[in-house]
């Protein structure tokens, strides 16, 4: 199975994308841009929900769900949102289909809407438009949403997980009396993205602010969190906007203060997407396929038997269920491969692709020695170990591997976050080495965006908590109070 | 709060409305014809979602997600399926806004897309175009997959989740190498809705098939469960449909069998929507608000705290969070309301209105008593009981309700289904009683449209495992071998 999957080192763009399809996790659909994830791959995005899910609503959060469809004049309402995303977007000119009368269907042209309904690419307008009708005063806030939906940004160039035309994602709206309560909402929320990362997908990030360049249109601050991937490249993770009173303006929504004035409501919003999938296989895996950390992997341990005969095989299998059934208590999921036109080889070479974490084999020794073969997925180790405390074992190993694995991603970056004092020597970094780049910059978006054209690095973001240091911008030698970090990104 | 609810009694359609409405579940958005669902409607959609998620897996099925768009040609390569979809479908023609020069935000007509998308009314033209990469050999088979999304019907008239321009909705889609093992896939899916409807919803329903009239656009024979509302009208609450291999031929997805030979997929498909929240609201729901079965009730129990001192509101509140404490303990949800600027009549109101299975009530006279008064949603019975053993008899009680409340519906359908021997008679019923008419009927498509036309009665089943009896038309006198069940529907 694994066998042509390219290597990372030969070309890592051609690796991801193998390995995607290869491990079915996705394919390219027949729909410009658009994918399909497939039963595996989104078996991984339901555990990313299911946890996300329970943090959000651990928070005090409740989903809702509002309209895929967003009238032009609402989408129109806030100028720099508009401006963003004017580009990408899906436009509904017509609601009915016809017979042309020689047997071709085609678009009925007397069914032209009156006014073009765009396919929602975030919902920040229409929700606020809803949220109008909410709140009224003090008492009906805050108002803390969710919405796990679809939604469509018209890319040219896609990529399986990292950028499709349509996507899923879950993008929460909260709405505050007081721009303090908007600016922790809007913290909290991207410190639940980084514990999620962190704790879920084993991908150490950097917690910061963009620059105005690169904020959400229509926010006043967006906050990120910024992940390494293996080819030194960056890739944005999540993230987390404060939009101060811009939508409240934009669809009036005014609420009455305990104190009887009227003022405009505070926002937020945030939203993780399937682009996280990308980012755990491509911050993990290798060139034999996936790897998943436990916690997300839909399958932890799988059982492959070794057998020379019926016998033995019936007796192979036994066991086997045996030790499903008390995976599954300790709600550890498991599968028994008991294919009989596949050879173990083959079943080890097809786990290894998907990154099972755990892999059991039993052969007739193992039933005679009362012992099973266990070999882990991430650093490929195998040993023999003995049946009596196999389920601890497993146990202790999942845990084990999941640190490991996120130890692992935390000193590649770490190795491969790098100071640059001059601007030579940062184009010399990118180029050699890639990675993370810590420097000094004039604040500008100028040479912000001269930095862009010049080397395709950008800044990932402003980290939070950064040290103060006293320091000239490597382009324009203007004095600057603290590095920042840039990147080439996804 | 319950003030101003219409009685189902004065008029059964704007007491409908109004509840949605009042009791927070969904409202109309800006969008024509979209619902926005608010976060406690969203919630029993949760609830229904997660149950049927894990009958689906139970049954072998995965989940998956196939693009939003159609090509417009894929749509039309199944005849009948275009032709039942074309009227109503959403259409998307253009990929980019621009600013026309004078401030004004338009549709750039140098981006038309060459092909017009469909966004999806259901899927299975897109999802068999990629089950054609998927299946080679019958060891591909079967495929049985589910998606859980958004389909867009352009519908003239529309009603909160009863009938909507978008709705949420699963879609399973299946592939099988014979036609015995998709029609036992069908009707297995079937019985999967009916024990849903029946055992988390507790709407009795009928299992039937539906006419040659009322299949779905495409299948050889659809599969129903029917409901019986309180107004006497029919609600079909889930379809199951044996497509046999009419999408397999359109898209040209072939198999070997184990033999050797090429033969076309036998394909199902089976589907329900956020249009249960509108049967379950109006199967149980009565003059005060909603009644929700327990099992999908958001909010379980309800505690409201009567108090005459902030001292007797603290003893209060440590009892009441040691009670909920002891309900999280058993799974049961339960909400302390502490809010102090409402009176405990308003929230009883407020929580009659949201269908709260339980309302727990502690005053000053319980604490030094040790009792509790419990009232319960369905019958309104309200008792004093002691604060030892509350939680077993709140266990008690929930079980207790769900099956009381699925009784009352079922005698009420077993009241309001009626036989009718003639014409007249059938005609009496249904201006009078309304209620399920079971009546004989010569088995043509013209009978069944003029009884239709004449009566607004459509033929909602051929219920399964139906009694055979010699008898004739109602309308032609022709001879018929069995009654079918007739009702005016939603």
């Amino acid at each position: 199975m694994s066998k042509g999957l390219t290597s990372r080192e030969d070309d890592y763009s051609q690796w991801y994308n193998e390995l995607v399809t290869k491990a079915d996790m996705a394919e390219h659909s027949a729909v410009r841009g658009c994918m399909v994830i497939k039963p595996y791959g989104y078996a991984i995005w339901e555990n990313m929900q299911a946890a996300l899910d329970k943090m959000f609503k651990d928070t005090g959060h409740s989903n809702a769900y509002f309209p895929l469809f967003i009238p032009k004049s609402f989408f129109s309402k806030e100028a720099s949102h508009v401006e963003g995303f004017a580009t990408e977007c899906a436009v509904v000119t017509h609601y009915r289909l016809k017979n042309d009368g020689n047997g071709n269907i085609i678009v009925d042209e007397d069914a032209k809407l009156e006014e073009e309904l765009i396919v929602r690419p975030t919902s920040e307008t229409i929700i606020w438009n809803t949220y109008k009708g909410w709140i009224q005063s003090y008492r009906d806030l805050p108002i803390l949403v969710n919405q796990w939906a679809n939604v469509v940004r018209w890319e040219m160039r896609t990529r399986l997980f990292l950028r499709t035309a349509e996507f899923l994602w879950q993008e929460g709206h909260t709405a505050h009396a007081t721009s303090q309560e908007a600016i922790e909402e809007t913290e909290r929320m991207l410190e639940v993205y980084a514990d999620f990362a962190e704790n879920w997908m084993a991908v150490p990030v950097i917690r910061g602010k963009k620059t105005a360049n690169e904020r959400f249109a229509g926010a006043l601050d967006t906050y990120c969190i910024e992940a390494l991937m293996q080819d030194g490249k960056a890739l944005q993770a999540g993230t987390s906007h404060f939009l101060g009173q811009n939508f409240a303006k934009a669809f009036d929504v005014k609420f009455t203060s305990k104190e009887g004035k009227l003022d405009h409501v505070w926002a937020t919003s945030w939203g993780v997407s399937t682009r996280l999938i990308g980012a755990l296989i491509m911050a993990h895996s290798d060139d034999s396929g996936l790897v998943l950390p436990p916690k997300l992997a839909p399958i932890q341990v799988v059982i492959v038997p070794i057998y020379r005969s019926d016998e033995e095989f019936d007796k192979i299998s036994e066991l086997a269920k045996e030790i499903s059934k008390e995976l599954k208590l300790k709600n550890i999921s498991v599968k028994y491969d008991n294919r009989d036109t596949l050879r173990p080889g083959f079943k080890f070479a097809e786990y290894e692709l998907k990154g099972v974490p755990v892999r059991l084999a039993i052969g007739g020794r193992d039933l005679e020695n009362g012992t099973i073969e266990i070999a882990r997925r991430d650093t490929k180790e195998k040993q023999t170990i003995s049946r009596d405390g196999l389920v601890g074992h497993i146990e202790d190993l999942l845990i084990e591997m999941q640190q490991s694995i996120f130890n692992k991603a935390l000193k590649f970056r770490e190795d491969n976050t790098r100071e640059a004092n001059t601007y030579e020597e940062f184009k010399a970094i990118l180029d050699e080495k890639a990675g993370f780049v810590s420097a000094h910059w004039d604040g500008t978006s100028e040479t912000e965006k001269r930095i862009k054209d010049e080397t395709k690095a950008t800044i990932r973001c402003i980290p939070l908590n950064n040290k103060l240091e006293e320091g000239v911008c490597m382009v324009t030698g203007k004095p600057s109070s603290q590095r920042v970090l840039f990147a080439r990104a996804y």
